[in-house]
């Protein structure tokens, strides 16, 4: 195991304690016996994940001279909690049933109510309790943040840019709902999306976190770094979950093969597909994508295009470009040897990853 | 004008104009013009409202010594950063066409796309525009509260009772979600959801705020007042609340005509009447309420029902059994005589309002 591997193992345990621990401080406000699903889905939610957000936090506090604090890797962990509440609302918006190969939130629960056999619309009471227990997500986030134990000079540093991340997230999911419904997507519109509903939050804005807590502020090179470094992978980051979306295993994805064909994602990948098609393929192309029914055949059917028209490889090349460029920016930034090699590999593992 | 509908002219201006400063100040974030539509709904949902919260908030403060202080307004004014996001989500939840007498947030964003011309499902897109919208307006209340300018030393001490309000609404919606679908619903159940879905934080947790934010920290007398007057103004305004969702005229609620009705929220009056109802009228009951087709008769049938068996005088002796105990905690409370006068109005008007 390489260092960064075993750092990341680390990582990865304090985030999972830290986050257990949140939520047994919660439980006295939250502990009614009629609460218990809500409190159950939280906790199923967070003990799932890839941890990377918190990783691109934890080293860009060590980056920037942060020694091992338990206060940090809680301030990271709330992360995770922003993430979460972000798939169980997205998993609504998206009516998508499955999430990391369970159901989703909503299904949860409406099944829950169908089990129960209650009274009403059991969808209706699922939307409804998915979207209530992605807002406790969100308000958890936010309280764990400001109580991590951090020094106040530092949680003061790094305020706006937590509060900027979270309005951005939102309006980057709003831009996402825009461009699946819009007539026109561009390659520029497309990047725009990528870069606020995902790569911001994942990746620049944890980082940019983590080294201003350690700095105690903003300073050029910090900026220069977030941008140059996190923008880059951040964008790759989310071009490969496009094409995950799209050729990912369900297996490894815990999601059902084809899934954002089916919802209709205009991603990079079908902006190239169209800007390259034939006026067939371009047919198809508008005629199957988004059909909540689409089946092996037809999903089959439009990735055959994007391998065709060159667009699944032109965003592989994208990646390949976003990676070597973030990698390039790491080399003179002052921040620490181990920092350095941790976030090399991190970018890797973001942009190459299978789930 | 008494003096202190003169000082709530004062908190509703004071509050209008920390709002209107607040996404000003976002602007720069959200000024793209594809997030107009968003950035729009918002500012019109804060357009309206009372204003109850602030001015709990503000007599709390004023009451335990506090001066006029432009940053008590914009702390105060984030409680209805928060009511809105509540409200948008709430419609969501609840499919509710109508909000002030013009079309929900949901329904907007849906017309919006109808009109366009785009792309997918315009509900669909309705429903997950005003999923964000409220998350927007969830974060943003956060964000207003901890910016607001009040001594670090006052805002901490108030912080873990924001966390605890914000914890408590989502978690009194999810028992509000329950009561609506399971089968039983007893008075003690209803007084439950009445308490944590509204009144907690539409007047204890404000008036606590305001307290604990002047006095620096939680004192016996604090907690008794809050107790003793918010929580018994805080449920007697949520079971006004219930009496108008059935009896409210629509030109004046902005809702239709026995909407909850429709909706099938299972109140104290829907408990109460099923507790006295011979069993025709139980069955009548069973069977229409929550029928979102019910027609003006079924309305009135039901209202009759409520109205025969007792229900409606019953919750109206509630009303004011739960106010005349609130205005007898205030004789002996510690705090300042406008705030006692103030207090003793604004619980009149919070539970005699007709809209």
């Amino acid at each position: 195991m390489t260092p960064s591997a075993a750092a990341l193992d680390t990582i990865r345990s304090e985030v999972d304690r830290s986050l257990r621990e949140f939520v047994d401080r919660q439980r006295p406000l939250v502990g009614a016996p009629e609460l218990a699903p809500l409190v159950a889905a939280a906790e199923e939610f967070l003990a799932g994940g890839k941890r990377l957000r918190p990783a691109f936090c934890y080293w860009g506090w060590h980056g920037a001279g942060g020694d091992d604090d338990p206060a940090l890797f809680t301030a990271a962990a709330s992360l995770e909690l922003l993430q979460a509440s972000a798939l169980v609302h997205d998993d609504v918006m998206d009516a998508s049933d499955l999430r990391r190969g369970m159901p989703s939130a909503h299904r949860r629960f409406q099944a829950m109510h169908e089990k129960s056999g209650w009274r009403g619309s059991a969808e209706q009471f699922g939307e409804g309790a998915a979207i209530l227990l992605g807002n406790l997500l969100l308000i958890w986030s936010g309280e764990m943040w400001r109580n991590s134990g951090l020094p106040a000079e530092s949680l003061a540093a790094a305020q706006r840019i937590h509060d900027h991340m979270r309005t951005e997230l939102m309006c980057g999911q709003y831009l996402d709902l825009l461009e699946q419904a819009h007539e026109e997507n561009t390659f520029d519109s497309a990047l725009r999306v990528a870069l606020f509903k995902s790569g911001k939050y994942s990746v620049e804005q944890p980082l940019r976190l983590g080294l201003v807590l350690a700095a105690r502020g903003r300073e050029p090179w910090i900026d220069r770094l977030c941008e140059e470094y996190g923008r880059h992978v951040g964008i790759a980051f989310q071009l490969r979950d496009d094409i995950l979306g799209v050729f990912g295993d369900p297996a490894e994805t815990g999601k059902p093969a084809g899934d954002d064909l089916r919802e209709g994602k205009r991603t990079m990948l079908v902006a190239r597909a169209l800007a390259a098609a034939t006026p067939s393929q371009a047919r198809t192309v508008e005629e199957t994508l988004g059909d909540p029914d689409l089946d092996a055949a037809g999903v089959a059917g439009l990735r055959q295009i994007i391998e065709e028209t060159g667009a699944l490889a032109a965003c592989e090349n994208m990646i390949k470009e976003y990676l070597d460029h973030a990698l390039a920016s790491l080399e003179g930034a002052p921040i620490t040897p181990e920092s350095r090699t941790a976030l090399a590999d991190l970018a890797v593992a973001a942009t190459s990853r299978r789930t």
